[in-house]
């Protein structure tokens, strides 16, 4: 679509695996409140058409570089000018013990499959997702809201619930709202192997613990799609994704790549990044498209933001976390402000929200912000995530201007982005840091 | 608060009129879903003690700058090293025939008075409110609420409702939102005079219709309450405001001056700005206060950021409306995108939601930004309130990033700013511009 608007008069062609394409970030809640992966998909042709692009649903079998063509499943073979590799990942599914035992799941992007959890879900009596990051948490609270009755367990490698993404107090209060719900939490263990007679029965844990399981569902990530790219001679990167350039170029410049399938850097530090978001996907998207004949847009590298909705409360962060910022060497000021996002707070539909904002010493830039209460949130994390994008510092972000109103915001003296800057600030002049 | 943040050490005392303070932006409020001035209030005593502030009530009726002291009705002096005005603004009362007639009403922020308004409010038959700015619309809609049976009707003198804020089209929309509710508009009409006989009866128009009103409320905006400040000798500026420096210091640099009562200047051309939010009025605060032994906070102008919410659909606007624009001189590049704030739109909640973006032609710089529809739009506006102020590009728009959840917001894909500041850049590309 990008490429379309900046290039009208060129021949665009998209060439899809499946005719079906799910929704990805929706997939948990099909198996709750969506209810079926057929109600979760993207109105690709539609979209195509109105784009004036041809949609062919087959699969790419070889690139063939020096002669400018693919070749595909059905026998074809296409020729291109330039061509956008955009093969997204697949799940992680490290190599346990019993993984092949029946009714263990991971969360492909594939309508049968799904489907066929779904199935199972409807039936199973104890669940146990491995993983308790976001595609973990929400799945284990859809699950819940289908099957009321179900035990369901998380089993998770490190300390706390969403760990990669927010600091511990966070964390603490994700994993309240999760165990409000009946959800078993175990933190800090690793599965060891999964045993039962064809299908799983159990879930064995490096403590010795063991989790009844008579459906296993892992939540571990996922890893570049990069076997096609590869093959193709194109240079692969140290997460394994494609190689690219600032111009999402990949080591031949009349093949670009994008989205989960291409190697990330940090917009922090220029390091490889193994983040996979399907906000980031469509932003390098819109790069690739745009620098496809001419060369428009720039690739600053990711700064990752995350939004979810764990019982009713947002849950939303952007760039770094504590922990991380100091191992990357940064000495962090940590602001935090709390209110109710109405003025006055008896005005109806107010809900708490509480903002952390995480700045660099010294310099005062804002490295990273945290979100957690009402729906807002997840608008509130993206003005966070452009104060970051834009390196402005605590002062900026106290004094550029916000707009604020009784029926949907804190008040003006209480609002909670400005007020956690403020207090970074305040805090580290009491103290004299 | 911000003098106690920044300077721990300092001896501080707020001087205030009254003892109970109401919150500006929640007094249209009153009249209907908070339904008294005493449920609106600012927790001031509470808000100084925790920040080991003295607290006095009284009014300050000079400022002697030689002495550096000021003098109080009650007949005190108080010393200072430092001093900062904050007295806000009156209502503009235009100097219209039969104006002291009875139940003709203006929005001041003065308790009893309000109480006038809402006594008066449950027994009339006929309002008639002028103005159709957000006091106005905001005032009609919660008389309204209180109010289903009463008969209610808003002049404005220019062409539509809320014209100094939003382009046309979300014009038409808020107006077609209060004549469903069954308010009466009257636009591109003045008031000429209110007749009665001792009480107002009817309110004439310069176009001779005339319009039945035994209760009439202004809502034509404030005018800065400087007087205090010119008896003082400090300068005043083109719009009567105390004039201050880029560092909020007012012509005498021991004398500081924030808010409505202050001279401000447009972040977009630097002439003098009559805006006056108590968005801006805190962000200003936050500037005198932080500055006010070391100048360490700079006001770059308004930007002017606005939000309300009007038969459940949240108006909201930044920066520049396109006639605001062109009448300075600027090229604008119009971009829109519409979608619902949920992906797939079958998610529960899920409301539409568009998004208008002003860009200067040439460099592409955001210079303007209108949202309409869901609640989210009120953090959304200051995603785009943040992008002007950063003086962003379209192309910075499009790619800095963004997070999306299907329970929040609408898909990456949909996602309506960036798409909008995406369809700005195709429009231009195809039509050459």
């Amino acid at each position: 679509m990008t490429a379309r608007k900046h290039y009208p008069d060129k021949s665009l062609a998209l060439i899809r695996k499946e005719q079906h394409v799910s929704i990805p970030c929706g997939i948990p809640y099909t198996f709750g409140i969506i209810g079926s992966p057929m109600k979760n998909l993207i109105p690709v042709d539609e979209m195509l058409a109105n784009n004036r692009m041809d949609s062919l649903v087959d699969e790419v079998l070889e690139i063939d570089r020096a002669g400018h063509t693919v070749s595909t499943l059905s026998g074809e073979k296409y020729q291109y000018g330039k061509l956008i590799i955009a093969t997204g990942s697949n799940p992680v599914i490290p190599p346990l013990p019993g993984r092949e035992r029946k009714n263990i799941f991971a969360i492909k992007k594939d309508i049968p499959y799904i489907q066929e959890i779904i199935d199972k879900l409807v039936e199973a009596k104890d669940l146990c997702i491995v993983g308790c990051g976001f595609i973990g948490v929400e799945i284990a609270e859809e699950c819940r809201r289908r099957r009321p009755d179900m035990n369901i367990s998380i089993v998770e490698m490190l300390r706390h619930c969403l760990q990669l993404v927010y600091d511990k107090e966070f964390s603490l209060t994700a994993e309240k709202v999760l165990r409000e719900q009946n959800i078993n939490l175990l933190l800090d263990e690793r599965v060891e192997a999964f045993l039962g007679e064809g299908a799983v029965e159990k879930v064995v844990l490096n403590s010795g613990a063991e989790v009844k399981a008579d459906m296993v569902i892992m939540g571990l990530g996922a890893e570049a799609n990069s076997g096609l790219a590869r093959a193709a001679g194109l240079e692969i990167g140290p997460t394994k994704g494609v190689q690219v350039n600032r111009y999402m170029q990949t080591s031949d410049s009349d093949i670009f790549a994008c989205g989960d399938c291409a190697e990330k850097v940090s917009f922090f530090d220029g390091q490889p990044s193994s983040l996979k978001l399907a906000s980031i996907s469509t932003m390098e998207a819109r790069m690739a498209g745009a620098n496809l004949f001419s060369l428009r847009r720039v690739n600053d590298g990711v700064i990752g933001v995350f939004s979810t909705i764990l019982g009713g409360n947002v849950f939303a962060a952007a760039g770094l976390t504590l922990s991380q910022a100091e191992a990357l060497g940064y000495s962090v000021i940590v602001g935090e402000a709390e209110s109710i996002n109405r003025h006055p707070g008896t005005m109806p539909g107010g809900a708490n929200l509480k903002v952390r904002l995480l700045f660099e010493a010294g310099r005062y830039v804002l490295i990273g912000g945290q979100v957690t209460g009402a729906t807002s949130g997840g608008e509130l994390i993206n003005v966070i995530s452009a104060c970051i994008n834009q390196r402005m510092t605590a002062d900026d972000v106290v004094t550029f201007q916000t707009g604020t109103h009784p029926a949907l915001t804190a008040s003006p003296v209480a609002y909670q982005l400005v007020n956690a800057a403020e207090n970074a600030i305040g805090a580290s002049r009491a103290t004299g840091v």
